[in-house]
């Protein structure tokens, strides 16, 4: 047994992988999006790679409306498994791995999304997480009965309450209310038993769930939230945030802002991990790596890029020469500015034209990128890891199902050597992997969730 | 191959049984509701049995409010799996049975089920069914923002747009939109997307939905409502219809009544199937099959099965006493009338007292329920089958595993004998199975529709 500090690691899971143009590398199923076959084999990579959790985003809609662009895509949620169905199935189909799966506060209702994760926990004998996300696209709108998006500050709003509800919800039962006594016919003891009676500005839900406490107590709570409502949000409630930042500097900082906020909520720091996202291409030399690489970039559809680069901007840039440089001016939009800015200096930086930076920033997305050896990509992990700028990762790989394939081969082993990634799972549940406590039911006292922790 | 009529036979899960006290049963698992190898075992049963489908009903909300009575029962709600999340686990475990669940019109969005029910098509192949409840218990509603449900016609209303607006989603995409051709980067093909712009009196959804064609180019769509807009509703749009008929007479009638309102809708006989629900205690023997029953109603709480009488009345009967008869003028509450005259003359012919009638009519919650040996189970059903009653049968086990695998074990082979029933599945689809058209996208040719079934 090892003492050092060891990193969490998510395998996000996306259906050809997390390059643009990855449905169309030779080695892609291009159907993915819908064949459970190949999530199987994705899931039990990870499991193989003795990975903390899947992670799946969502989107409750197509996103997009420029209907050229979006058939030449295949990442823009237009035809894959909805997370929460796709999870369930999953978990008859691993055993270790935690399930972790997004769903919006904005388009839901709270007593559906508590019932379905403690419904997904039990499924998985506590292996359930949810990444709450408020919807930021207007497509998405559209599809619920809106004209457009609600505004940000009140999306945020419905989000704090929808949380509390959710929360309360899991709370209905205390931890050994069904007692379930065939002698005497009681099923469950009555005291045990905490209607919620909430009535707030967006909910009034009376409850109780109709399902027992979750095996975790709490499934496991996800926020990728960085605006400073995400933030707030995240460190009142949130277990487990998922970032992007492209450098150490900016990831030291996001991380020692939103650690330092968790103390007015009463909260220690290590209730809540930072895991951002990483997009790793590796192979088992540098120049293998990068010639790898260089092929997916060749894959790139030029519509397909400059539209991505007009989306972060929120400006059409394909009016201007694609072989010419960034227009002057370029406005900047509420909650990606930072973002944008990183864009716009690289373009001057190394004198790129439109479509170079188009297609440098759609590769990855926009995420942080590693390409290399498996020693390589184990140096820029662990420097952000032990740099205090991340405790684990959320690794997007290039493509399915090499790319996930290649990190549990190739870089899972170079940690382990480095004592930096567990040799085997430490628990059953995710919080017992991830190194979370389980909350203690309100009614319960203080040693009895200790008792119940151990 | 014969080319006999044959019935279709659903298995209607249900944790610990059917029978109100099958959880006090020494061979039930209490913990049944939230045990997904349990739902394995019943699962795989039932696909062993050659049942068309396994049916989840569902309550987004504990029924009742009389913690005391709540408390001694395991069927009302409580503490069970999310049919959806439950079913796509399931569809990782067998090959063959159909996945039904249960979804309400009344407390959900359009988008996320029609979503969520394509999702479960794929993930099993092209198994999955909707049942559409509109959800007729106050308790309910207090979970989503109401006082008090909303009234009957309203409900009625909604749902018929409800299913407007999901078939029109599961029409998002032509059959063949997603060419997915890796050469020319052409992901789907623009002009077989069809944006649905919905906006009608209830909802308003532009779509498309951001998953394809399902399998089934439909889930199979369920109903179980009795009423007159029930009824009026799945002529129009259901192709399995679940009944609650005491009598031959009254399965005759009922079938007949809705089979002829198909053809308002230009909708053939055949396209609609009628399966009663039937409660069978069944043994090698009939008086093996008594003794069975016998002991299940011997587990019965008094105040569990009054507490059923009296919401079947819409009247408190605890105040009277148990060995006592029903009060006179009992009033008729709407939708259950002639279910309550029923019982009224029942217990009227047999002299029975509160307890004694309130006992019969909670054992099997007041479905048609058969008692004897596997020749009494298969006569009666072959009755109701050949004596245009029934295309078929919803089978509810007293209890969980034994009722299920007394069914397959005994009565599947004496059907089967009788030329009643299968001796293999058909097809791969639960439409295949039931023998139902799969629906052509309305932008095909009629020609293309009848080659794609084929």
């Amino acid at each position: 047994m090892t003492s050092k500090r060891q990193m969490k690691l998510g395998a996000f899971l996306y259906p050809t992988g997390h390059h643009v143009a990855a449905w169309r590398h030779p080695q892609a199923n291009a159907r993915a999006g819908i064949d459970i076959e190949h999530y199987k084999l994705l899931a039990q990579t990870a499991e193989r790679g003795l990975f903390d959790l899947l992670f799946l985003a969502d989107g409750v809609g197509m996103r997009g409306d420029d209907i050229d662009v979006l058939s030449r895509t295949a990442i823009r949620y237009t035809a894959q498994f909805e997370p929460l169905t796709l999870l369930s199935a999953l978990s008859a189909l691993t055993k270790h791995v935690g399930l972790v799966a997004t769903a919006s506060t904005t388009y839901n209702e709270p007593y559906h999304v508590a019932r379905k994760f403690a419904s997904l926990d039990f499924l998985s004998g506590g292996r359930a997480g949810w990444n709450t996300v408020t919807s930021a696209d207007d497509h998405e709108a559209l599809n619920f009965g809106f004209d457009q998006q609600i505004a940000h500050p009140n999306r945020y709003k419905r989000a704090e309450e929808f949380l509390d509800v959710v929360r309360g919800l899991w709370d209905s039962w205390e931890d050994d209310a069904f007692v379930r006594d065939k002698e005497s016919g009681l099923y469950f003891e009555p005291e045990k038993l905490h209607i919620l009676n909430h009535r707030g500005p967006h909910f009034q839900v009376r409850g109780p769930l109709n399902i027992p406490r979750p095996p975790q107590g709490y499934p496991v709570l996800v926020q990728a939230g960085s605006s400073d409502a995400g933030k707030s949000l995240a460190a009142r409630t949130a277990e487990v945030v998922f970032t992007a930042q492209q450098t150490v500097e900016d990831a030291r900082s996001f991380y020692t802002d939103l650690k330092g906020r968790l103390a007015a909520f009463g909260r220690q720091p290590n209730a809540l991990l930072i895991m951002p996202g990483v997009f790793p291409v590796v192979a088992e030399t540098r120049s293998e790596a990068e010639d790898k690489f260089a092929a997916l970039q060749d894959l790139i559809h030029p519509e397909v890029s400059i539209s991505a680069l007009s989306r972060l901007f929120g400006h059409d840039l394909s009016q201007f020469p694609a072989d010419g440089p960034l227009p002057e001016g370029l406005a900047e939009t509420e909650g990606h500015r930072s973002r944008q800015q990183v864009f716009i200096d690289k373009a001057k930086r190394e004198n790129l034209s439109i479509l170079q930076l188009a297609n440098s920033v759609a590769g990855a997305r926009g995420h942080w990128q590693l390409v290399g050896s498996p020693s390589d990509i184990a140096d820029a992990l662990e420097e952000r890891f032990t740099g205090g700028g991340a405790d684990g990762f959320n690794v997007m790989p290039p493509y399915f199902p090499g790319g996930l394939t290649d990190f549990v081969d190739l870089v899972i082993p170079e940690l382990q050597r480095r004592g930096l990634f567990r040799q085997r799972y430490e628990g059953q549940t995710l919080r017992e992997n991830l190194g979370l406590a389980r909350p203690a039911h309100p009614a319960s006292q203080p040693s009895t969730n200790h008792r119940r922790t151990a």
